[in-house]
């Protein structure tokens, strides 16, 4: 095995010898490589359109694709497609889309589908001058950005609004152009990007040639152009409602009054606790997050904006709602999803083309609603477990594959062993203990014998 | 096509029969299936084990698999193994790793690796008694979760601490029980929440046992047990440091002093405007999860946790630091990341194995450590970016490739594309109309040919 040093020049090797350089790393250099091209598409065409995903890809990192079945929202009635890693992800929002589809399933409203994107600037100068030109510069930043935008306009989309901010209350001499932007079915980011950068040109340009500024304020110093991931107005609410009385059926041991209790407490507490706030709607992203990979999103987009959103009030808390009242119980989600529909890996990646086609071929907005039913689902279903069996007796059931997997448990005993533990504590060491049991009655035999 | 309806029973099919349930959605069945099954593993007993990753599984979903080299961490090289979608990301991460592995590369500390979980509960009493009880409380947990923590415990970890947490002031009658654990190399999610269900079982047999309280006392409704996603605890802090005169080199256009002035500028807005800061940090995110990812970690939990982190001040901000002084700058990245390099899937995915391979088999802290310096490279890359040439030209540079392959281009016509797009600006619309050109000589020249 080689020891590790400095490479130059990686990115510009071909993929098999990226392969052979890092296969020197490992013991095993030629079995290295055999495994990591077991993993490539048998389609050389197909296996190149991911290679070219990224740089330096040396092979394909497999997540499992599954489904769940049973989403009712708005009426439609959707099965979707996730791509997680968690075992109990998919499981949970299928039996929450189960439970809430004949109780009139997922309402859904999008508030807004605004993006932002800024300008941030340096300058030294009247800014109240500068406000009374802004027409002159939104015209100006319009016109420059026609090429870029045309095809958005003709999609219904484009340029919203561009204002001025005066941010010099928190470092001197700091503004922004603050743009507002429409970009219908896709994410958008190239698009936006593209504007700003035009914008920041032409305001450059504006501050040289307009004859209303004076010579020491012609130098303006723009710092960066760039989208924001924060996009509290892009933002969609979910909802599900149903008589108290209709709880009953979800255990055995609680009445729908007292699960419905124990529920709003639940969310009460993730409303007051930021440690609870955070786990909270960690639940919610596992649904968000399994529909946005499964759909070439980019999930640490909608990570980042979501839960900056459930900061907004000065204090992390959860971003769902519940409501116990005249024997009704409502429980909802509002949150801010930038996704899309087209454009990015959205249609590049031939399973997220998959999955937008079994979902119907959705526009944003749609998009936006499925995954936000699919984010409450989950974490209705997190909120339950824990306010009634716990979260342990699923997650562990579920982990026992895992574990025998590890352990290398063949087909015969991982039967043995789910019928073994259906009734017991699942942890890796009392897995553990009763494989080796299962796997050495003939040497212990042979032990006793011996000793005989 | 069939029309969607609720399906009951879908989990309870196998593989072949969901498949062939979902394809009645698609118009071509067989196609659907085909296609479906061409991202199988050729290798039926690995592909059992992607298949039971989670529920519902009916293909794989693949991500590029790639590699950032030249990672110098705390005088180590590392190779890092990197799974994202974003093009743009694994470039960044390798340049900015080139850019500090001659200036000292990334230094690391990691300053706790505690974690946290709690039992939410609700209960009417004297909890200046309960409090002076709790050492005795304490015991019987410890006692009780003895067998769980066995294992944990002979690897060095096991219970920390546990507290009790009067939250009247947010809701009546509201108690926690607060539990410090460490977890040594794994994450811990069952371990802890193994515990903590066995502690309110405990708690709820202490009110009832205990002699020291009234019968008003005994009642105590446990809503919740569960750990925390948010560790601020569990901290890691990296950071870069070099002289101003050595980013001379970054940008033709700038010296290193006005760089290093851009640069803080850019920082400091992260600090004071939350529309920025979102997106700051989502160019942490993109480097950390892509090595979570690669290495078969929760990102959701490490997301979740960052970015509550960013808000822990009552407002949302950058979790980078900068410092520009003496000639010097500096700058570093402190993020909580609770991560774990056994256990779960890290060693139960092939490639996830492999990845920790390449990374010489870390513990939890050594690939805290990697994490954040990649988290750190990718943010440093894009503020370098932004900075001087703008996102934008390096983003379609490589976005260049999705969008010819999106057209169907020719090995023979990318390059052609390449080249002519060294010098102009890559727009979708740009790209097409090139290609369109490009593709359509013979029939102009045959239209000219006809009119003569």
């Amino acid at each position: 095995m080689k020891e590790k040093q400095i490479i130059c020049g990686f990115s510009k090797l071909d993929k098999d010898q990226k392969l052979d350089y890092i296969s020197g790393y490992f013991e095993n250099q030629e079995d290295f490589i055999k495994e990591l091209k077991s993993f490539y598409h048998e389609d050389e065409k197909k296996q190149k359109i991911f290679d070219e995903f990224s740089e330096n890809t040396i092979s394909n990192f497999y997540f499992p694709y599954g489904i769940a079945p049973n989403f009712l929202i708005d009426g439609n009635i959707q099965h979707v497609p996730l791509v997680i890693e968690e075992s109990s992800v998919v499981a949970a929002a299928s039996k929450s889309a189960k439970f809430w589809s004949n109780k009139g399933g997922f309402h859904t409203e999008i508030i807004s589908t605004k993006k932002i994107g800024q300008v941030h600037f340096i300058w030294h100068g009247n800014f109240d001058k500068l406000k009374t030109l802004l027409p002159d510069l939104k015209d100006r930043m319009i016109e420059r950005t026609s090429e870029i935008t045309a095809n958005m306009v003709a999609r219904g989309g484009g340029i919203a609004d561009i204002e001025l901010v005066d941010m010099t209350h928190e470092i001197p001499d700091y503004y922004q152009v603050k743009a507002t932007f429409e970009t219908v079915d896709s994410m958008g980011a190239n698009f936006i990007n593209s504007c700003l950068e035009e914008f920041a040109q032409e305001l450059k340009e504006f501050f040289t040639e307009s004859p209303y500024f004076k010579d020491e304020e012609r130098n303006c110093e723009v710092i960066m152009s760039i989208l924001s991931n924060y996009t509290p107005e892009c933002l969609v609410k979910v909802s599900v409602e149903c008589d108290i009385d209709d709880l009953d059926e979800i255990d055995e041991d609680l009445s729908g009054d007292e699960f419905a209790w124990k529920f709003e407490k639940a969310v009460q507490i993730a409303k007051v606790d930021t440690y609870r706030a955070t786990t909270h709607n960690k639940g919610i992203f596992n649904g968000i997050d399994a529909v946005a990979l499964a759909t070439g999103n980019d999930f640490r987009a909608i990570e980042a904006c979501g839960h900056t959103y459930a900061a907004r009030d000065g204090k992390y808390q959860s971003l769902t709602d519940v409501e116990v009242k005249d024997g009704k119980f409502k429980y909802w989600l509002t949150i801010p999803l930038a996704m899309g529909t087209v454009g990015g890996l959205t249609t590049l990646h031939p399973l997220a083309k998959t999955s937008l086609e079994l979902l119907g071929n959705p526009g944003a907005t749609e998009l936006m609603r499925i995954a936000a039913s699919v984010g409450l689902a989950n974490n209705f279903g997190a909120i339950k477990s824990l306010v009634t069996k716990g979260i342990q007796k699923g997650h562990m059931k579920m982990h026992l594959l895992n574990i025998l997997n590890q352990l290398n448990a063949t087909t015969e005993e991982k039967n043995k062993t789910k019928i073994y533990f259906e009734d017991k504590k699942v942890s890796y060491s009392a897995v553990e203990n009763y494989l080796i049991k299962l796997r050495t009655p003939i040497e212990a035999s042979k032990v006793v014998y011996v000793n005989k």
